[in-house]
């Protein structure tokens, strides 16, 4: 059973949605990955978004870009948090569209929006989520913080060598 | 019968979108308005939008603001065209975000994108879509061209007698 | 004779404007194409708008870059629906100068903007409004919006498959 | 003991983000409410983000406006989910700059950013992270959104009788 | 015989476009002002546009807001330099809209465009464009140019007296 | 004698003002190149811009790129009419710092502002600017605006054979 | 003798650069304000930033609003640190123009740009830069900097006691 | 002993400020270069920015793409003269959100921003500010003024023997 469900809009929104299920694989959270187009089946969407928190997903991540309408409408259709990830599709007007049809939905009804392709930082806002109710969870996220910090000191200690 | 559905978000958009209704009313069109909310009545939307076409209605015009899902979603679930009208909302990015929600639509979705807060153009759109299999409305709209060439021609002679 | 009248202003942009006829041709909806420039050729813009009715076309679509001027000054001239299709040309500004330039017609005289570079959506949104008071025509929209619904479910199995 | 934490950069925050607090309580959710500036009073947000999740706390919410740092150096600092509000503050370049700062984080540190100005939407994502994992509040959350349902409906009804 | 012909696409533009007027009478120039609508009164602006050299007109100066067509469509019909004054009309998207509509014209058809509003910049403009074959009114300009800095000394030094 | 001034902030901005040079000699208009750099020779700007009118110079054609400073302050210091083209330079933003550098010219001090790179609009502008006090050059500018439409006839006419 | 020098396009200006010397008696740092237009006194800037270092000044700051060429420009003739303030005019594209016009300046010719109308950040900034070579200022900082985090922490006590 | 220190987010920003550390060895003016993440070393960050000024650094140089929040942190722990160079990082939103984040900062915490990448312009106004109480420094700037003026008139003179 998936405690994170990771959906798309369209095949073309894989590669960057990958990196979501990438780093949810390293805290060892289960997912589950499906296409599911808010514009082209949105049967399959109404169906998805009322009936994931009663499959036992926790959370769930949607991506989508241009008039990206698939993050909006699966929250107003589920009471788990949605995490919208806007991607810079072709023909995107720099991205500001599926930004902005993401993050400025009505009172009511929020997504939490991450940055333009940011599918990797919506895996770890996955991750704190279920962290906040599960101790081993947030454990590994304190690591894996720490984590970071290593790579960047490390860097550093590099640039310091060569300079 | 109606021949135009009007449909909105809120009951806050009305006194934007009444334009839509009144010019209707000018040409003759039979039209009805209704309040949907894509993220607070999906249900209402999708049987709203499956079953239009079923009802004779010819055009749908949706108007919503900030991440405006309406008029994009009611058009994946409808065989008839639907005219956007991106409305200014409070605490909306200067209407950026409700066009981009509207107009940058995938492709095999359009919709029918007019002027921020441009519900009069909404309508006189529905009438020049149905004016195109219908002479008598065609008919009206030529004669409303003709109208609007008037008052310029009228404001001009003022402009010259007063300048 | 020809229900849709495709024109462009200048031959760079018929690139992006043949998946307009491309897909008018899989609605089996007639069309031509001509080359029309609102600043190069004006009278040529005239004749082609004042008339397009009266030879049996039935919607307009316009494409245009930059200060994108064609649609809007075809829609000014004939009581048949506009559709505009903003072209990211060289030297635009991100698009915004095509998309703004269309969409912000001012009151009485609409154009149905569509996304950037999307000609195949504004041949589309033709086809519904065709299909509004053509059977045969909405029939086969709705055919049209099965099948694209049909490609993503195929997609997301075989996400589910190699996942 | 409070379960969700709402700080801002600036008493003048305040009269936005109550909005937060309101309607947590009628999620009968506890929370506290503490001004901490990510530029004027450093080592007290160091404390509050690195200390939070010791204290019980699950969500942090954090507001600013401007070049807003808040929400982001908090999530730097804490394993917690940080829900992140772009305040349209005086002088602000109408909420692109809040905006941008909070949403545009680099890979590893989430800020989950809802729409300019929208602390009520922060405070409703608050109680849909608590709820994956409490089961009373996830009904509450049902109940709530049939309830955005009802009143949507209530006013529907009322523009028919009018109209 | 007016040498500055000054158009504008609607009554509503006169508030703003009367500072180009009243500058020329400043500067002895002759001018005529117009309303010249480019697309409620199209074949107008066709005959103005076509005729006004013929006249002894020597710069059109053209206003408008929103989609502002008006511009390079008498730009496109006449030899003679076109002044284009962006014009922020209600419902404009901060002026965006005219600005580029104006701006950005494809090669072959320049509008000598200024800043927003910014009819009285249009009316030095014209005049330098007449004083470039005209000693005299090149001389006025330069007076005019000094009475410009004489106006900032005299600020200056009430600033220092003040301060 | 040259009547037209090209002058530009860098000779990195040579590539794309060479187009006005190369539009002023199909016009027969006299014309010369110069670098001058509002920030690096402010002097030589100063002595350029004071003195072009007394060798004879009837336009100024100014290009520069980001924070573009040279038109405008040429503006200032000459009763010519100056041209300004914004020049997509490297680490611009979209163009965007050029254009608004150059178009938003306080009052009394008025730039020609044309499109984003479009040296060649300038060139036109400069023809038409010296043509309306010269019926030779006027007369040219209607010939080559006739091959404008030739050019957009000719290009039709291969689409239909071909289509 | 004055430390700081501030300047400004226009007396308009002075509400909000009068901030700078505010922010700068409370340092004691002495200060002089003039008017120095750069399109309307050119001039005048010449000699003003040409000699600003002679006569011990060591820090100038600049306002000024629109295409705001005073920073630059003055910055392209002095030696010393040029301090740049965006003033948001009447007429402003949301202040976008002025910051661009500041901020993009090309490589060899810096300004020191702070935020649109923080003409008190531009005053601090220049206390900043004095400090650097003189303890004494750079301690009265520390001290400011302290008074700043005191007054949040009492703001933060208020809103503690009456939530 | 180091007078200016250079600090990036993340080694991927080196290609870029790299341009500030080669003009300052060019004006003979120390400088130390570290990576300095505020939001995966927060904690080096603080240290870093509170020990500077006693370590004898007089001006820091911080980098920063997408949600820039070192300059800005820096600034608010320090009581020397931040400089922010905004870097265009992938997946920036055309460089907008690393601008707005390091220029925006509130009142009390000034960032002396230079234009996108503008690293080199980031060490000249260094250079500038040590140059304004150190005469030796001042007068190599005025040199290198001198310099950059006699690269353009050489260039210029080129321009004109190949014209």
């Amino acid at each position: 059973m998936a405690e994170v469900g990771i959906i798309m809009g369209s095949t073309s929104d894989l590669p960057v949605m990958q990196d979501a299920a990438d780093i949810l694989k390293e805290f060892g959270i289960s997912y589950e990955i499906d296409i599911v187009s808010a514009h082209r089946t949105p049967e399959k969407m109404f169906d998805y978004a009322k009936n994931a928190h009663k499959r036992g997903i926790k959370v769930i991540i949607a991506g989508a870009g241009g008039a990206a309408h698939l993050p909006g409408m699966t929250a107003s259709l589920t009471p788990l948090p949605v995490i919208g990830v806007p991607v810079k599709s072709a023909n995107s007007i720099d991205g500001w569209d599926s930004i902005l049809s993401i993050l400025q939905m009505p009172n009511g009804i929020p997504v939490a929006t991450v940055a333009l392709n940011a599918a990797k930082n919506a895996g770890i806002l996955a991750a704190k989520i279920i962290g906040s109710s599960n101790a081993e969870v947030q454990g590994k996220m304190e690591a894996y913080m720490e984590s970071l910090k290593a790579k960047v000191l490390e860097g550093a200690e590099k640039v310091k060598t060569q300079g």
